[in-house]
């Protein structure tokens, strides 16, 4: 349930509250607005306690969320959440961050090569993967603590904040300690200790849906990581599994209105993984931004014959930056900025 | 097989080939460009005579299709396919016509009221139906004739083309005469005896995609109504089902470039259909126009709650100018034009 | 909705009700039990003249049904439909008849040598196809009516009844007169006019699901058939199309005790279609027998690979004879017979 | 690649390939026929040592294998797995066990009264769930630790193995350490050190398909546990997610003829999972038996509205008594056993 503390409700005050929802076990979840302050206190029988809080003098009201995902939830919280990265960067605004970078780190210099690509064609962050969620056992599985050590100082190089993902529980508090966005991939989406992991530690996380999920699992399965305090989480559309053969995935476009109402929460996009066909990305990419990306994720390598993955999918040099020019321009007439 | 004449050939000897064409039992499918002229012969055993054409003088060379579908091809015609309506309309350019209506004719003077919006608010053509595909045979099925009749008038009145479903090979005749375009529904995407009664008429035919219907598939169902002589046709893609039940459809954007690459036809997209949902689909129509529409279809009601049909997806006339505007500024950061 | 009569009503009192649905314009749906007849009055405003019939004597009690279809629920119709057919052969009943025949008329000879194939096997109705739903317009398309004189007069020879698919309302009448049943290919499942057209012959009609239609569609479907007063219908499942694509279809067994909870109509269970692999249509056999099937569909070919549609999934002879053997004994495992 | 030793080859003989493998850095993996001995060498380089092995005397012929998993397929290994549990129990060969046992384990007196209702009715292998993967973080997570001990207690008390699920790395010598069969559900299908940490304990793994993955996907999971050593893994099919929501998953039977040809590995289905209805249940355990089932699991609770987890698809113990008295008749017209 949602407990709304009066206006202008003191520090003292607001302890008051808080210190009571811990003493029956609860975690109090804290939104801070202008005038006012809203608590969650959200468990399976947390509503029992409905009057216990109704009757004290510092709270305001109590509401109760009906969908499944609270904290998630525009009835938790109504204006969109804005996660705050190094250098200045933000997701969830009117700008909207170019993420890109290698499908997979393979080394340091060609890390090197593409961060200078990425950052001179107007990327904001950098991607790469350490850990590679692969379908066979037999094929390259990622260059693993050593992968993320290089995207750390080639982040530090660029000055640019970085992103890659945590295949497991072991491997959160690694990610987390290089890079600055800890990535769940879609075939994770319901590995729910990760989530709890994720949600255990400080960094922003962007979970990517997986290619089954709903829209309300997803939203669900964000819940998850907010529920342990980490409030700074981004959803990523990447793309699920139809019958349409034709292209990898078929990227649901159509669910970033609808998510967008139903959270909080800022949308990225990935374009390169939702089609998977490389001479499509940048007209997908502009399909992106106009149905209100947050931030738009593409893989990007100067010789995509020879990368170790998803080769096939990854845009050349040039090809990126003449979209980035392109998404400037679209992005003005939608009112926002790359 | 596709039977490419000499450079700057006569008409004689155009003719020499098509007449050799039509003793064969063929139709000839001729594709003439600004220097060539490029004769499609098409059918189950046409390769067996391609020795009897190599060996004409008229012929440059001959070249085999290996897809199933061959005049819709961007192999049989590279340049894209532009069909032109009355009133100087055209599908396929850079301008992006908006087809705007409600869903169902309901009456003269409510048709009337809504050409009015339409036109008002940058419309170019206008939809209505009059034959109804509902799944329920106890819900309202459409006007009918008289329905083609209201829209047929109110299209001269307001000097707008106007395009409406033929849901079986009787009622063909009925809407190519009353009016400029004839839509295939989704439902209808396989049923080959209405596609070869469309093909057999002359006005340009707007062909839906089924729900659980492959890119192949629908290029092959275009080929149906092209191989009897019918070159006006465009796709339209207006959402797949799919496992996520939150929208109506899944608008399936991956689609369009894969699609545009294949074939030389316009394609048109309806997000009304596709999200199902009033308030996202201006969102969605955005994006529509950034993956490169050719034609976006709007559905459009002023009194959306006594709507006959589809009433909830229908946008309100306000929300259908604001649209459009915004479509204009996009339009020209894509290098187009509504 | 529904009138029930009183107890043992005579005719001449059931006359009367009939009398007083067809003066306001609807049609009557009779259904006669031992002691008691149902008349359903069905369409759009039924219920307005609830009243009306609730205060005539020879009225029991008015009952609404919710759901969207009203003539194919058990709500309606209690007791399973039994459909008879020629030479004795019922569906619906103990007894599971087994459809078998080439997938398309190539030839009266070679339909006589597989019609000899399917009796001798213990199949005892004979289908084959003349006029075939195909994707490619320039792949073979059937015989046409000569196919069906052969089917007929195979079927003749053989005493076996006969099923041929009608994919168009003018192939209807010819398919009707000709055959024993018409059948309704997937493709056709939301094409209405040819569904109402079905309705308003005699012969039982064999509806095929959709590769995207729910079970609530389907029955739907079947309704179009029922409300023009044909009542002798069977729903045939042969797969629905999913992501994957190791099997030609999914067929959707889940669906079958679904169906029949909700629907008195007898179903069909077409294996071959459903897995489109020749050497595992013997297991999913089995497998559609055991989940309910009031009958089950093969395809057969005596050289499948001279076939001239679908011979990768036409069984061969020998397989066939072994098959119906097997279903035999699994059958009386399940009380029923073949 | 696939070593093929020569016939007979002796101990030492064997020892001496199996040397040479390790010291290249790869697992040998032996499968030891009556006279053949076959041992793979798999990894993304192993072909390159090709020569080397084609020379050595004890080796009779070498063969690579194209398909991507390499230890799973019929390939690698002809004969059908047969994984051997305690009191006598086999899964995998001509006897169909049947797995049984609450959805989650609720309480020591709860689980001993459903374990003596499984035996009872025939049941070989009791399940029940310790840790429950749940959409929402707010509802029960099961009893961890302490069920699992319940449920061990139960299983030596009525001599019945046992089976419940991991859901993480940490989790698997839990499981491992209490149960005789460790889980690994459908949401966990790729999550690849789940997998890898089954593959390096000892008990046999059943691994169930998750909801979107291919049959090909489905067989690389088993391979990252095959390629650890572990060579015990049955594949469980509990419903994929299609379009259709009348049924909670759509129970793929296609999917069981196309595996076992691809796989040597038994087969287990799980129809409660798979419809998700308690009434059609039944019905669909028949299916899964006649499809083929190596093992047929089901939920089954005393008291299913008062079960904590998935109560609207157990069966009842008096349905579960018919049930399986039903499947031993079935199952004996398929010459197998219950």
């Amino acid at each position: 349930m949602i407990i709304t503390l009066k206006r202008k409700a003191t520090k003292q005050e607001e302890n008051k509250v808080i210190e009571k929802i811990k003493k029956l076990g609860y975690i109090p979840h804290i939104s801070r607005g202008v005038d006012i302050t809203i608590i969650g206190m959200i468990g399976e029988l947390a509503e029992k306690y409905r009057d216990l809080f109704e009757s004290m003098d510092e709270v305001d009201h109590i509401s109760e969320i009906e969908k499944p995902y609270k904290l998630a939830s525009r009835e938790f919280k109504h204006d969109d959440t804005i996660i705050k990265l190094p250098y200045g960067i933000k997701i969830g605004g009117k700008k909207v961050p170019i993420i890109a970078g290698p499908c997979a780190i393979e080394s340091k210099s060609v890390l090197d090569e593409i961060a200078k690509i990425v950052k001179a064609g107007g990327g904001t962050i950098l991607r790469g993967g350490a850990y590679k969620p692969r379908s066979s056992p037999y094929t390259f599985q990622g260059l693993g603590e050593k992968g993320l050590k290089f995207l750390h100082d080639v982040g530090l190089k660029y000055k640019i904040p970085t992103i890659s993902e945590a295949m497991s529980v072991e491997q959160v508090p690694l990610v987390s300690k290089y890079c600055d966005i800890v990535q769940i991939g879609a075939r994770n989406i319901q590995n729910y200790d990760l989530l709890k992991a994720c949600g255990k530690q400080k960094k922003p996380v962007l979970l990517k849906r997986g290619m089954a999920t709903t829209i309300k699992e997803w939203l669900l399965s964000a819940e998850y990581i907010l529920s342990q305090g980490n409030y700074n989480v981004m959803l990523c559309e990447r793309g699920i599994r139809t019958f349409e053969t034709a292209t990898r995935f078929t990227l649901d476009l159509n669910a970033i209105p609808v998510v967008k109402k139903l959270t909080h929460l800022p949308v990225v996009l990935d374009p390169s993984h939702g089609i998977g066909i490389r001479e499509h990305v940048p007209t997908m990419a502009k399909a992106c931004l106009a149905v209100g990306a947050d931030a738009i994720a593409l893989e990007i390598h100067p010789r995509p014959e020879e990368a170790l993955s998803d080769g096939a999918q990854s845009l050349l040099p040039d090809q990126y930056k003449k979209l980035v020019a392109d998404l400037k321009r679209i992005a003005e007439a939608l009112d926002r900025e790359i």
